[in-house]
């Protein structure tokens, strides 16, 4: 079994695409920087349906080890501080998947 | 690209384990049935986190057509019908992804 860590956004009024083009750069850097990540997406909602949240990201690990080495990175808790202020909700979850 | 549609569910208070197996025999019957689900995985939060969600189901499909497949497709709709009276809360997602 692998572990899938998944993290949904739904962003303040006010912040704007520069805002979100700056957290998909920082996001972006972080499979290089991260030897843990197996899988990373990211990305805004395609508007396909009512009430869903703005923004996912969602990482593959191999085990809690991995994903502990992810939400603790220097460099992932740095785009941590950028996101968090712009956040009005955030849903997430960490699940087993069949490993690869 | 792909897609990747993501759904978190909150259980009410008073949702038995068995329920809970109930979902997942249903959701376990959908990639037979459903052929636009070019992955389809499923199950509870791993207890990593406080704060999480209770169980995430993630499908990933071609394009929107195949979303489209798979939200209206009869015994997704089924599973639907029980799940719903579980959940005290939902949070979902509909965002690209890499094409395979």
């Amino acid at each position: 079994m692998a572990l899938r860590h998944i993290a949904l956004f739904r962003w303040q009024d006010g912040v704007t695409p520069e805002q979100v083009a700056q957290v998909e750069r920082l996001l972006g850097a972080l499979p290089d920087a991260i030897p843990a990540l197996d899988s990373y997406t990211f990305g805004p909602d395609l508007g396909i349906s009512g009430g869903a949240y703005d923004f996912a990201v969602v990482a593959e690990v191999a085990d809690e080890a991995g994903f502990v080495a992810y939400r603790d990175h220097p460099e992932h808790r740095s785009a941590l501080a950028v996101i968090g202020p712009l956040l009005s909700d955030r849903a997430a979850i960490q699940y087993s998947i069949p490993g690869k």
